[in-house]
Formats: structure tokens, C-alpha cells, sequence
């Protein structure tokens, strides 16, 4: 995920459940009793998918068939071969998985190549620092910038310490409070350090523990404001500077960085689908992002997201099931460069946002679930609510609010009700964007569990009788 | 630490606390008595250090000490010039504080450099392997070695698939069980894989978690078997390379490490000392080791030993305090290539070993402490439980077997009773031996209540009547 929306993690550590009816539903009563008893009529379908997927033939499938993925392609960020390769990887994939209408939607994402890239501490003394160049970083010079640093741990102390700063490098080294309010110093860090002269910008990693590990990320050049090079550090290293300055010691840094930004290049959408029985212009997409970021195997962010959506599908053929909707797989592309796949994706199907019933997508790993995160009015969460009781032989029954998804964040906007898989986030930033995001954070039981979750809900709401309110 | 031994770790998860009596020590019980009420009165003296390290104006003072050190200097391998830095800068602050008899003790310690290293996975496609050369390992041709590569979980798988691991690049994929079991991975695999014709060895680091991280460490290669470049690569990599092998994938790694073996540099031991005022030629050893390896900081391992056994004999002289005995702080070097300094200091001092009171070393973190490791015999076991009493002010009274420590080993197998702190390990070898052992993984909480513990225990034992018994 490139910005998990603030809520994604309120919605952890914060938010309250809203199970059922608290919030009056805006709909008949004796209309919902009549849902109620419908979806309740799905008790025996929920029950097979989780046999199948938790206890039966199917477990550890998503699981085993992300790690030949991953191991086979490697990471794949926007522009390069291996998004190409592994685009190519699932066209086929899911062709020979029994789906249909597999296409591949084409879009443009922007092309940054990292090249060569390092920096040293070269005063007081010689030290490597672990850099990741920003996604959208320009370059250093050919020989690099020689330039003394100024450490700040806030935008504030930047502001005020203005004078100071002209001509150095800029390091932050902001304290961790939640991903949502600490990135933007990834997000913006370089544009608010050139305002006031800086010549580069190295980030402490937007991370809540590290083992001397750099994380990469998207961040934004503003309008009207040169554009200088920026890196992430390590936590450890800019602790390391912090304290050092805090001394009266001066330091001095080495960046190089051969970071590229390519004209936009071609990518795809990847899209597969069930197709309803009754009625079959009417969808519920279920997605994850194909794309990564060029670290890791890109295994958590978003390999995961993408393999328990296909499995969802999979386990429909398997139990023979037909909704009466089309469930539609989406895999987007451009995901990490600010939803530009998904964007595109929604400018270009918007027309049918009528039959749009519910887009689901996971991009928060797939540790222990915990619940469903549901954007929708109360009428749309009071069926919701029932459709989740479905999962009481998993114990997974919690509706949280708000849904988080970058990628249906355009559908969600536009009135059409969305869905994500809460899951235990606790380590999630351990590995997020840096070379840690590997299938060894992987757990092929919670992936079952978060399949089964994915798969019961997309069905049975792609199956009743009326699309979800809005 | 080079190799904790096994029992370290037995005594955090298995060995119970012989506390008190339990043993039957073969001590005069009248004398017991006497030893038990001369112990009790130091309960003001302890509560005395107690407050000034833990509430006191000395709060916080190893930490700071120990970040100003390993911000300075950085890490210190053996033979390196930053270990002369670290040597002279001790030497320097150990004079500044008012200790005594401050002298470096010349040895010689093993002198070997990484120089430039590298892996690449380079079939079935491209990938950087994170590495970290062995310490004491050859290095490869300047061209490097490319070979396929054998993936083995075990020794033994090793042995059944001999014929096969020939020319290869051996890699082990063993899984983490405890240190003292897994390291032989590292101590000894380079010389098990050239038994059976291998070019080289790469072995899954001797860590219980990673972010991509790889560990570095000591390894030795038998006599008579050919000495094949060795490096530790992530337990990432090693579980992509079974993951991909087990699918009946051909991997082909381009290794090339420049590492060489100097000749024996010349180094020091660094000795301070608090002189006994009624036997000085009595000695109670308060230890840690001044080397660490060439990553990270060396900041846990074992910069935080060193400074929290300074640290003892700092707040000793805050409050005025003259122990009977001598107090000799030592700082250790060699340590991380078998404790070779500590062996020379061994040989060169062992005559006075009947002076020899009580050898104590920390090399195992400043984590939580959970109270005191002794080896000793039974009756010096019962007037050390007296001793743990007096640190009931911070609940850290129990006591554990045996002591652990490479450095003061050489005098514990000489009959001279040890001690080390035990402390909750958990986190330790998420850091040890790479580059995330920082100042960011130290505590100064902790470190106050660790140097609590070591300043109660050898100030104590240092001022009783009688040595301790052996």
C-alpha cells in the first residue's frame, strides 16, 4: 500500500466494532428481516468455503501459489520488466484456472528507475549510511553532494531553524507515532526542506522497529519548488546523526543517486471474472495490486492482497458455485505510485458505476484478521453486519469502519460501498517497502483465514437477491 | 559474544534458581551465620548505590558514556584502527575518572579484513543476496566463484547428498533452534562442505528473527581440509533458495569476497583499578569486552558490558566507598575471534591465581535484568544468595548456574567462582553480530539496573572478611 488512509489504523487501535442495528439503518424493518433471513440461508455455502479453504484440500493453496509467484518474478515496481513479466505470469495464470474474461486493461504509470545509489557519512568519520532513494527522487550530480547536515525531528523546528538549513542536507528524524501521520515527512519532506534551501533531504524510515533497515516510498515534489534528491536513512542512523549534532559535532554526508524518472510506460490492469447468472452486468470486484515496490519480493505489499482475491475466485469454481453477479478480480497496477492504475481503471468503467455492488480490496497485509472494514450507509452496513455472522465458525464476525483501500478509494468517493480485511498491523511497518517485505513474513494459516473472510463475503453478496444500498 | 555457551541459554529458559540453602553447602554453619549477618550490613551501602544509579544523579550515565563512545569511535573489529581509537579513548576517560593502576596490557589478536564482498543470485534470475563474509574466511578469486548452488537443512543431509554437493556452493538452510545449537552452522560449515569437494559456503545467519538482515561471526576451518570462502546470507534468501531448489530449480550464485587474513596485529588489554584497602592484592575481575565485530556499533555486543562494569567502579568512588579488595576493571580485546586476549591475560596473570576472588564479565546484553549467573562451589553459592538479598530494593535477587562468559572462562575452569548477568535475551539475536547493533536496541533503564546488580555484587563480595570460598 502507498498511503494507508489515517483510518486504516484508528481502525485498529481505535475504533469501536459497529456490529449490527446501532446504527439505525435506514431501511424497512420488515425488509431486513427478509435480508436477514436470506443471507442466514448462506450458513451451509460460508460453511464449505471454510471447510475448504481452512481444514480441506484448498489450504495453504494462496499461500503456495504467491510463493511460486514472487520467487519466480521478484518485485515489480511501475516501468520495469518484471511488472511486465508478472502481468504476463497471471494473464496465464488465471486463464488456466478456469476464469473468464481474463483481459488486461491497458494504462500508462510512471516509470522511476532507482539506479546506483549510496551515501557516507564522510565527518567526523567515515561511515556507510543504508539509503532507499524516493520513488520520484531526481538524481545527485554525477559526483554526488558533499554537504554538511542539519538535523530537525519536526517540520516545525525545520521552520524555525530556516536560516540554518540553507545549503545543507536536511535529515529528519521525526519520532514514529502512526504511519498515517508519519509519512508525510516521506511524502513531503523534500519539497518543504528545498523551500528553505536544502540541497537534499534523508528521511528516517516511516518504520516502527528496525534492524538498520531502509524503507522506500512514493513522495510528492511540490509546484514552484526546486526539486532536490531525497533518501530514506535508517532509524538507527538518523538517531545516530541526532545524537551527534546534538553534541555540537558537524557532520558531513556523501549522497549519490542515480535515481531516473522515465517517460510514463505502458502497463495493465489485470481482470478476470466469474460471470453472474442472473445478473451478469452487475459486479463485485474483489483486488489487490500487482505492482510492488523494487525491494523484497513484494510478497506482504501487496502479493498477498492479490492471492487470497484470486483464491476467492478459485474456491467458487471449486464448490461449483455461481452468484448471480460477476465477481471481477482485478489486479492493479500503479498502485505504489498513488493508485494510478486503479485511477485510470475507475475514469475509464465509471459509466457503470449503477451496477458497481461492492469493491472489496485487501492492502494491509494478511496477518490475523480481525474483521471486515466496510464503507457503506447504515442500510448497506446492517446487511453487512449479517453477512459477517457467516463467519462464526472462524470467529471473524466484526464489521469496523471505515473500509481502506487506495486502489477502490475512487469507487468508495463515488457512493459505491467498499470493503477491507482488518488484520493484526502490529509488525506491518516492520517490513513495509524495504528488502524485509518477503514471503518469510508470510503465513499460509492466516492467509487461509483471510481468504475465507474474502471469499464468503464477496460471494454471498454477489449472490442475494438485491444489490447492497447506497 | 563470540559463543555464548549453550548453557546461557539453558539458564533463561530452563534451569531453575538455586536460591539460598538448597544445595547444602559445605560451609561451617556457625560460619554461614556469621558470613550472613556481614552480609546483611551492606544494606545501606547497597541501597546507597542503588538510588544514585537507578534514581540518582547517576541515572543514565552508562548509556550516555557508552553512545558518546560508540558514536565516536564506531565498531572495533580485532587488528582494526578504530580499535586502537577505542583503546586509547578508554584509556583516556578511564584516567580522567580517578581510577588507578589504568594500564593497557599488550597482546596479540587475530588481524582479519572483510574488504569488498558481494553475491548475486544470477540463475534462474538476477538477485543481490545480502552477505556478510565470516570472520577468518579466505576470500574468492578477484573474479569471484560461480557455481550452482545445493541447498541442505542439515550436517546430515549434507553427508546423504555428498556426492552431489561436489564443485557446488553449499548453502544451509538449517532452522534456528537456540545459539549454542545452530552457530556450529557457522563455526564449522565452510570445513564440512569442503569435506565433501564444495567451492564455497553460504550459511543461513544464526539469528532467531530478520528483516533481511545477515550476521556475521568467528568460523574455523579444520586442519587438512582445503579453506573455502564463507559468508552468512539472510534467513530470506536461504528460504528462497530451498523454496526454489525444492521445485526442481537451478540456482547458479556469482560470489566474490575480498577478504584477507594479516598477521597477528598487536593489541591491549585495558585495565583500571579501584586498590583494596586491606588486601589489594586481592582482586574481583569486573569485566566486559572493548572489541566487536566490524558492523553495527557494537553497542550491545558488548559495548554495554564494558560500560556498565565501568560504570561500577564510577559510582563506587561517587560515594566514597573503599572496597578491602581490589576492584580491577578489565576491558577485553580479541574477544569476538575465542577470547584471545582474555587467554593471554589468563597465561600472563595466572599465578596470582590464589588471589583470584571473583571473575565477572556481562556479554550478553543490558537487557532486563533477571538476576545473577555464578558458577562456584556450594558454599561460595550460599554467600552469593546473601549477596543477591540486598538487591531486593529492584527485585533482582535470584540466582542462576553457571556463569557465562568467554573472556572469564579460562579462570572459571581454573576453579576461580564467576559471575554474569543474566538478562532477558529474546530480542538478542535479532542484533547480534550485523548492523543493527546500535545504540538504538540499548535501554538506559535497564543499563542502570544492570550496573545496580554489578556494583552491589562486586563491591560486596569485594569488601567481605574472607574471599569467596572455592
Amino acid at each position: 500500500m502507498k498511503f494507508p488512509i489515517v483510518t486504516s489504523l484508528l481502525a485498529v487501535y481505535m475504533l469501536h466494532p459497529c456490529v449490527g442495528m446501532e446504527n439505525e439503518p435506514d431501511i424497512n424493518p420488515s425488509k431486513l428481516e427478509r435480508i436477514k433471513k436470506e443471507v442466514a440461508g448462506y450458513k451451509d455455502i460460508a460453511k464449505s468455503i471454510i471447510d475448504l479453504v481452512v481444514y480441506g484440500r484448498a489450504q495453504n493453496r494462496s499461500y503456495e501459489r504467491l510463493a511460486l509467484f514472487v520467487d519466480t518474478i521478484g518485485n515489480r515496481v511501475s516501468g520495469s520488466d518484471n511488472l511486465q513479466n508478472a502481468i504476463k505470469y497471471m494473464y496465464n495464470a488465471l486463464r488456466e484456472d478456469r476464469l473468464l474474461n481474463v483481459s488486461l486493461e491497458p494504462v500508462k504509470v510512471p516509470h522511476w528507475e532507482r539506479g546506483e545509489e549510496s551515501a557516507v557519512m564522510v565527518q567526523p568519520r567515515k561511515k556507510n549510511l543504508a539509503i532507499l532513494g524516493l520513488g520520484g527522487s531526481v538524481g545527485t550530480p554525477v559526483d554526488g553532494i558533499t554537504s554538511e547536515v542539519i538535523v530537525v525531528s519536526s517540520f516545525a523546528e525545520l521552520q524555525s531553524r530556516a536560516e540554518e538549513a540553507k545549503g545543507k542536507i536536511v535529515v529528519y528524524n521525526q519520532p514514529f507515532v502512526s504511519y498515517g501521520e508519519t509519512v508525510q515527512y516521506r511524502s513531503r519532506g523534500a519539497s518543504e526542506a528545498a523551500k528553505v534551501g536544502a540541497v537534499a533531504s534523508l528521511i528516517r524510515s516511516i518504520a516502527s522497529f528496525s534492524i538498520n533497515s531502509p524503507h522506500t516510498g512514493w513522495q510528492y515534489y511540490q509546484s514552484n519548488v526546486p526539486k532536490i534528491p531525497t533518501a530514506c536513512i535508517t532509524v538507527e542512523d538518523a538517531e545516530l546523526m541526532a545524537r551527534m549534532t546534538s553534541r555540537g559535532i558537524k557532520i558531513v554526508v556523501h549522497l549519490q543517486m542515480g535515481a531516473v524518472q522515465h517517460p510514463d510506460a505502458d502497463s495493465f490492469n489485470t481482470v478476470a471474472e466469474i460471470i453472474g447468472s442472473k445478473y451478469p452486468e452487475q459486479v463485485v470486484i474483489v483486488s489487490g495490486h500487482l505492482d510492488s515496490w523494487d525491494v523484497g519480493q513484494g510478497a506482504m505489499d501487496d502479493g498477498a492482497g492479490v492471492f487470497i482475491s484470486w483464491e476467492a475466485l478459485s474456491l467458487i469454481n471449486d464448490l461449483g458455485l455461481r452468484p448471480k453477479r460477476t465477481i471481477r478480480l482485478v489486479l492493479w497496477t500503479g498502485e505504489e505510485q498513488g493508485g494510478v492504475g486503479a485511477e485510470q481503471y475507475y475514469q475509464r468503467h465509471k459509466k457503470d458505476i449503477a451496477n458497481m455492488d461492492l469493491v472489496m480490496e485487501t492492502d494491509t497485509g494478511t496477518y490475523m484478521p480481525l474483521g471486515m472494514q466496510f464503507s457503506g450507509n447504515p442500510a448497506a452496513r446492517a446487511i453487512m453486519a449479517e453477512v459477517m455472522q457467516l463467519l462464526a465458525p472462524i470467529n471473524l464476525t466484526k464489521l469496523y469502519d471505515p473500509a481502506d483501500g487506495t486502489d477502490i478509494s475512487f469507487w468508495m468517493e463515488a457512493g459505491v460501498p467498499g470493503a477491507s480485511i482488518l488484520n493484526d498491523m502490529s509488525k506491518y511497518f516492520w517490513f513495509h517497502h524495504s528488502e524485509g517485505d518477503t514471503m518469510t513474513v508470510q503465513d499460509p494459516i492466516l492467509m487461509n483465514l483471510c481468504a475465507a473472510v474474502w471469499t464468503v463475503v464477496s460471494y454471498v453478496v454477489a449472490d442475494l437477491e438485491e444489490m447492497l444500498p447506497r
